[in-house]
């Protein structure tokens, strides 16, 4: 928070990006990501070098974002119309602002989000959609909807997730100390929209791949290659040894993260 | 028809495709075109050179298509399960088999066509969106609904399309002789859902650019550039000169045959 001065506005941007042309949302050197992209675009705006604060959280290579959300500080007086056009005259077309808005100095858009709702996608019919193919995951079996329901259900609520995390913790939750995998699944809805099989889960913070690796278990309960039963005895593992795979990233959306 | 024994099978296949790869439908030397994709795909599976027989109408490029009709002609005696798993094997990722189907020999995917329904999806926000953007034409613009639904039911009918053609006739309706500009529009529906606005056109044949000019023209109206009134002057005018803008084509899907 250096170089904050009681001049210093906090702004709040909220972003829609495909991520398929993207390394993810970190900074990475000598690779397109979408913080990189960010504060290029910052930086060419407000012509001076420019950082953000702080994302709600660090989508991977490949996931979208239909409202990621994100701050940074500027001493500009510039309003926020004009902040959100010149962004998206400096961004590339693959990340948009959709909107630029004044907050209360001490938000943070990663610690004070009270949660957030990715979705995922699933194509689920014998061939694959050309027209949906970059954003669902193609699944040609015959998924038992009920027993996938009745899994989830057993994931929603406080536990420890280290069973569905490839490795550190992805984004914390409020007031949990650093590196904990304890988190609080608040609701995993399952929805079926023709051949789309839309899978949303919200919670107060996600470890690494955690949707990826629940939505791969989930699929192959709807296989009727585990059981929902199995779902207690992996959780009390904590052991990624026994989830199931990882589901690609293109199927994978923040969809909007609740402050 | 040559070769058509009293053996040979009629073959629909009810094709899905993201049109942005292709320089359109129809076989063009030394261009990736749908047909050629789907001609030799077929030739792979018969092992044998195959031609289509008939598609219900030929997109330009860029267009897409959730249900284009195809028939062509076999005397194999594959199943159409095995048909469709085997074009689905040798197709390029952005085009799908949807559905193959033996249907009796007189059977013409495009004279038997009774109507055809395109669909012209717009954006219409003030910034584009990265999610949508390979399929949608992005309108920034306040756009008058009334006053576009207003216009759309002054094309609705059976009228002389020559104002809306770009050139030479795309497919024929039935009964009518070959070149000829009358078409009759079935319907046009407008939807919006949130800042999408979805766009359809049924009727029983389309003249080249005809969606696309019709929809850069009503999307004039939509802008106040110009009134509802003004279509009967425009179709009676019998010239390109006339009606708006062109549509670009990635906002293009053919959603439906009926027959």
């Amino acid at each position: 928070m250096a170089g904050v001065s009681f001049m210093t506005r906090n702004i709040k941007l909220v972003l829609e990006y495909d991520g398929a042309p993207f390394f993810g949302f970190q900074k990475q050197p000598g690779k397109p990501t979408v913080q990189q992209a960010l504060e290029h675009a910052l930086s060419r705006f407000f012509n001076q070098p420019m950082k953000i604060s702080a994302a709600s959280g660090r989508t991977d290579t490949g996931v979208h974002a239909e409202n990621q959300v994100v701050n940074f500080r500027t001493p500009s007086d510039r309003d926020p119309g004009s902040i959100r056009k010149g962004l998206n005259a400096h961004l590339p077309p693959h990340i948009v602002v959709k909107s630029v808005e004044e907050v209360s100095p001490d938000f943070h858009s990663r610690y004070d989000a009270k949660s957030k709702i990715y979705e995922y996608r699933v194509w689920n019919a014998p061939f694959r959609s050309p027209l949906l193919n970059a954003r669902v995951f193609h699944v040609p079996f015959h998924l038992n909807l009920p027993e996938i329901r009745k899994a989830a259900r057993r994931l929603v609520g406080r536990h420890d997730f280290s069973s569905f995390t490839s490795g550190s913790a992805l984004s914390g939750g409020p007031g949990k100390k650093k590196g904990g995998r304890v988190r609080t699944v608040k609701k995993i809805s399952i929805q079926k929209k023709g051949d789309l099989l839309i899978l949303q889960v919200e919670a107060d913070g996600f470890l690494y791949h955690m949707v990826r690796n629940i939505v791969g278990t989930l699929l192959e309960v709807g296989r009727g290659k585990r059981r929902p039963e199995e779902m207690a005895k992996i959780l009390r593992a904590k052991s990624r040894r026994f989830s199931g795979s990882t589901a690609p990233a293109k199927g994978l959306t923040l969809r909007q993260v609740i402050y």
